[in-house]
């Protein structure tokens, strides 16, 4: 282990940090559970990327069966990018018709940016102050918390806007947020930068997954078409039916966005991403510039995305992450009333958590506390994280095959956990 | 064929191009031929993705193994990159010992520059003016061929320097070329912005690969070293044994770049990608950014990559290259002898071609007649592509076990295209 460690910090250089105190070396996955080298097994409550469950053999199969035959890029015709864009866009409401498929969210994210651009012939992204959209130069800056200290000046073109907080922040109805997002833009426009567009993780995930309305999103949405701008959705996180409520989260929102990107879950773990646009959008942006990526598309690529679709469909897990999360949260409520250190309970479907809290009156986030439960959970075999605006909430958010049985271990855990975890360390 | 062609347009939007006048509808490949939907095989001479051969049952195997075990992100601990970073290194020369695995050559490009930024405090790149680094929002503006019109004013910090044309410009020691490149340093110092890095394909593959004889590249590297920026080579087409006398084209200029960059053949078509600098570079800039990609460097991008070492290795593939280039030179020569059209034969290994001119006087380039050489080899089952400055130089780039059986059928092919088209239409 020490050695492993070692071999990182000179073959990868500093910062690069592992999960938990003690990090898990792990040697091998299968739906829920990952395994480490020692034997150990251990639930796996976090791990969006292997969205339809660790090593699925739908995936794996699909995977292996393209590579033996072909795999190359898109300058050939090839039936497997149009098979699949159709299927993918197929679950998107109208004019969301066209895509672009890359490799990696950050990319789609940093063509969205310049859709916007193309489409407004303006600079000014707004973002909220608790987000992550990404690693290019350009969407790098759209994290106000690692904001990077490299980056070509783009940081002058991003405005931050205040996230939702449903806990903390009196917002029922998104007017508040609404007014924020129409204030950033208003300095944009009169910076002389011009507003392009906001972007969003449509649930704020990052955010802390704040209990919102169907609708929530509408005033913000109307804030931006008026002033001309485009509404980007980042739904790496929240799409592809992690919500339960909908495939993908701007549709809880009720609101359709101008593009949406997409990511993560897409290929299981297979590098495969991409957004979905009008029409309209997309010609464009390709009349400003005729984009082209390698590994984009390529027939391996789609048939991994392609069985993730399918796996989703066949095993309703969509449905499944609804349950789960309404049972989520019943199992949750019922440790926050043993639990003074609960503050909140919330959940998005297949993610849910709990923010904790030092007293209920002031609401003083316990951030060091949730550190603490995270490793105890850790050392019990159960792997989850924590997020939110003050790094005091649970993240879990696991694959999508998560049973009842899976919760009740989760949750079990839990429980002992946080009888025996002191909050004032 | 025309309902893909039009499902194309519909699915992908305008301006995403096709190979050849009559697109190729690929299904199936197998080391260096491709076959169509109606079972025509053809010769590929053009692909470096597929680096050891299309479907290599060793790399189709290491992925479909590691698939089923286990493909997660590098916040665990894996031995999959470590071991690979460490073969991968060893193939440099020191300081090269770090490295950042992206997923595509785009990325790593895009890190590269920041990278420079962060060891300069300065943000003037200098580029060629015939090359192409890649397509995020940042390094697209490196081509100057196809400049975006959107891209956040990016282009501010990019100059051009003349690309080198061994053909048209004489320039026997580099001496010209650095001149240009200290121009450009001049230029960016004295506008304010101030130089951070040349970037450049070690052996100007989308130039036109001039011939250069060993170390043309120090005098450049020395103007880039004396004003304190950072050298940076795209090893995306240049290396992995490609250029035959070396395994990096830098190791045949006779120069240790700051970073090298690499994508394409690295994983034979799996989308990895990354970058390789000194621990002294790496730690500067992560503490400038915490870098993190989800999908970059996961075990199964890891296993794909290191089945094509081993290929390449188990195969002796880089010799094969030298082999075959030197062998297509001779033939090239030969057509050269016969063929008026024929104004200059060039190799770097695996990488080779003819450029054509309506008069060998004036060297006016035959772009137009290039074009038509190129869609009747396809015509006759022969693929490959033209580059250069002047779109007039046939760019035949084989994977890698293109032996002489498949040269002998390339090159009477090209004697029998060449002497039925018509130097002028």
């Amino acid at each position: 282990m020490s050695d492993l460690i070692a071999r990182r910090r000179a073959l990868l250089g500093p910062n690069v940090s592992t999960f938990y105190d003690d990090p898990v070396h792990v040697v091998r996955g299968e739906g829920v559970w990952l395994w480490d080298a020692g034997g150990r097994r251990y639930l796996d409550c976090y791990n969006n990327v292997p969205h339809v469950g660790h090593g699925n053999p739908r995936v794996v199969e699909a995977i292996c069966r393209q590579a033996a035959v072909l795999n190359t890029h898109t300058r050939y015709l090839h039936e497997g990018i149009l098979d699949y864009i159709e299927r993918l866009t197929a679950t998107f409401d109208d004019p969301l018709r066209t895509a672009i498929l890359t490799c990696t969210g950050s990319e789609a994210n940093d063509i969205a940016l310049r859709m916007a651009e193309a489409m407004t012939g303006k600079r000014g992204i707004v973002a909220t102050d608790a987000t992550y959209h990404g690693n290019t130069a350009l969407v790098s800056h759209l994290s106000k918390s690692n904001v990077p200290e490299v980056g070509f000046g783009l940081g002058q073109y991003l405005r931050h806007v205040e996230a939702p907080d449903s806990y903390r922040i009196a917002d029922p109805d998104g007017r508040r947020f609404a007014a924020g997002v129409q204030a950033a833009i208003d300095d944009l426009e009169a910076s002389g930068i011009g507003f392009a567009a906001l972007i969003i993780c449509p649930l704020f995930l990052n955010e802390g997954f704040p209990a919102q309305a169907e609708g929530w999103l509408r005033p913000a949405a109307e804030a931006v078409r008026r002033a001309g701008g485009l509404l980007i959705c980042d739904e790496v996180q929240a799409g592809f039916g992690r919500c339960g409520s909908h495939f993908w989260g701007h549709q809880k929102q009720g609101v359709v966005p101008d593009v949406v990107t997409m990511g993560k879950p897409m290929g299981n773990g297979h590098p495969v991403a991409g957004l979905v646009t009008s029409a309209e959008i997309m010609a464009r942006f390709r009349q400003s510039f005729r984009y082209f990526n390698t590994f984009g598309g390529n027939p391996v690529s789609c048939a991994a995305a392609m069985a993730v679709l399918e796996e989703l469909q066949a095993n309703d897990l969509q449905a499944n992450a609804a349950r789960i999360g309404h049972l989520a949260q019943e199992r949750l409520q019922a440790l926050a009333a043993r639990y003074e250190v609960i503050g909140d309970v919330r959940q998005s479907g297949m993610v849910f958590g709990a923010e904790f809290v030092l007293d209920r009156v002031s609401k003083e986030p316990a951030s060091e506390y949730a550190d603490r439960v995270v490793n105890a959970m850790r050392a019990r075999g159960i792997l989850l994280s924590k997020l939110g605006r003050h790094k005091n909430t649970l993240k879990i958010r696991p694959p999508m095959p998560f049973g009842t049985e899976h919760l009740d271990l989760l949750m079990d855990t839990l429980d002992a956990v946080l009888a025996e975890t002191p909050v004032r360390a």
